[in-house]
């Protein structure tokens, strides 16, 4: 065990058991808000289930921290169903979640654009319909970097996730129906794009290996969260050539009226500190503003990454009056916290 | 300027101008929080100064973000002097905070023990001092890896350095007097203890090399976060077996009484993800209890860096009922926000 931990730059006991060790950690620390059911392998909101509560349910490869785990809790979600280190969670952990937290209202699947993961929500939600359980399913496609990758058909989920989340997290906790839960991350999903870009691999605990090679001085443009490859590599050009990419991508995408209000989220893939994060969230302001947006909401920071992949993505939501309303609510999970 | 920036996996544009663009980046990002004075090279409280409140300013070279224009806001810092990465900030910048935010009740300087940012703390306190305004200083020396090091005579300041201006800082905005407010920054520093470890180096932009060698494989037990030599090498171990030192380093140190209530902050380097930093917390909250010690809070998450170093740092703080009380008072800054 030791021996395999010594070839990387890593706290690890057995490389195996890091997942759940790390879930172990996360509930010990916030034992205020969340449970951790270790035979389930699922991270639960404490107060679950909430009798009449639309309930929402994520889940996925692990190693996107503080991605699902950290988002447990009020006003966000209800359950996190992690699976290994950049491998899909099983259906019974799915299933699992799904009952522990169904308050006889519904419960909603928010899901990763990813082959495994949709297949096993699928699975798990006709399951759970067999037990009288009302489950909706929404797949999140938010990365514009392409059209089928690696993992996926279709475009990936990243980004958008997070704040789909924190959305009809929001409407859920105020007391909205499952339609209008389920509605809403659909609106979120349709209103936001994304587009990530990677200056490193990561080195997952298990392998002890990069996933895929990148030179000093070349950038993966369009990158995935599990290193799937993106639109290109190109030299390594500044901060500000980088986002130039990266807000093209997005806005030709989004197509949002000339005028419209944003929220802006530059995200961190992991490696990457925070005094570049802000560099980088000064770039995309101007240039989003230069492009006839206006950024009225932001979030900066490390909250769907990849490992200790240096690199970050930009989300960009166009926002409407009820969706503002929607992310200013209280949140209380281990990793977003504010009215509360 | 680019084929500088190619030979390092960061967003830059001139290095020699991260620090002022991260500034105005993080202020763009948190306008409703912070202002950006360019000419001074500080960050300051948006309503500030605020008649008949203490302020409390801290500074210090950058590389450490959050640390420490993430922490102004409502109920910690007024006012941050960030320097160029790794080096302290000049008198000027110190004394522009100072001065920006005396509401006439004087300012608490929070310096962390190194010796420009105490050298250079002390000659803007004899300047503002010349110009009306009192000021009291506390040097935070919560470290227990080394006495002496390469930049600080003594130990160096740390982990408690966020404490401190959390605690303190609740105090300043409910009112409490200036010596009140610098006794509670002192009790912090008295009552807490830091020890980290460096499982890599990290690379500042402006010479786009690592600033210390340590091999794959190996541990720097005791490191400062510029890098500065700790206790020893190691081979690394498991986390379980790194832990055991990080807690025996503090808790022999900090002689707590059996029974103490703890706050427990594990904080990352940078380049160590969260996952790793949960697995890191729920061994140290197994250890704490172990020897005797109850932690009742914690912070988890990196917010005193090194850039992209892999590592972390533990902080142990005694609580007594006032200290939890002040920790659970609310705050609202970039990077921590609870309570509003």
């Amino acid at each position: 065990m030791a021996v395999e931990t010594r070839n990387m730059r890593k706290f690890l006991n057995d490389p195996s058991q890091v997942v759940k060790e790390s879930l172990a950690g996360l509930a010990a620390a916030h034992s205020d808000l969340v449970r951790y059911d270790a035979a389930a392998q699922i991270i639960v909101r404490k107060d679950a289930p909430k009798r009449g509560k639309v309930a929402l349910i994520s889940g996925g490869g692990s190693g996107h921290e503080p991605l699902h785990g950290g988002f447990v809790g009020m006003g966000m979600l209800d359950a996190a169903a992690p699976g290994e280190v950049f491998t899909s969670p099983v259906p019974a952990q799915m299933l699992a979640a799904t009952k522990a937290v169904d308050g006889g209202a519904g419960v909603v699947h928010i899901v990763k654009n990813y082959t495994g993961d949709v297949l096993n929500f699928k699975l798990a939600a006709e399951d759970a319909a067999d037990e009288g359980i009302k489950v909706t399913s929404v797949v999140i496609d938010d990365d514009v970097a392409v059209q089928d990758s690696l993992y996926t058909a279709g475009r990936r989920g990243v980004g958008a996730t997070v704040l789909a989340e924190k959305i009809a997290g929001a409407a859920a906790e105020n007391g909205a129906d499952l339609t209008k839960v389920t509605d809403l991350v659909k609106r979120v999903n349709d209103r936001a794009r994304s587009f990530g870009v990677a200056l490193s691999s990561c080195v997952p605990p298990a392998s002890g290996k990069v996933i895929f090679e990148l030179p000093e001085g070349e950038i993966e443009l369009g990158i995935g969260i599990h290193g799937e490859p993106g639109r290109r590599r190109a030299a390594l050009g500044t901060a500000s050539e980088v986002v130039d990419v990266m807000v093209e991508a997005v806005v030709t995408d989004l197509k949002a009226k000339r005028g419209s209000k944003v929220l802006v989220f530059v995200n961190g893939m992991g490696g990457t500190p925070l005094l570049e994060l802000y560099l980088v969230y000064g770039e995309v302001d101007k240039k989003l503003r230069k492009a006839g947006l206006e950024p009225v909401r932001n979030l900066v920071g490390s909250y769907i990454t990849s490992l200790e992949m240096a690199g970050a993505s930009l989300t960009v939501l166009e926002l409407d009056e009820e969706l503002i309303k929607l992310w200013d609510a209280p949140v209380h999970t281990p990793a977003l916290r504010w009215g509360v």
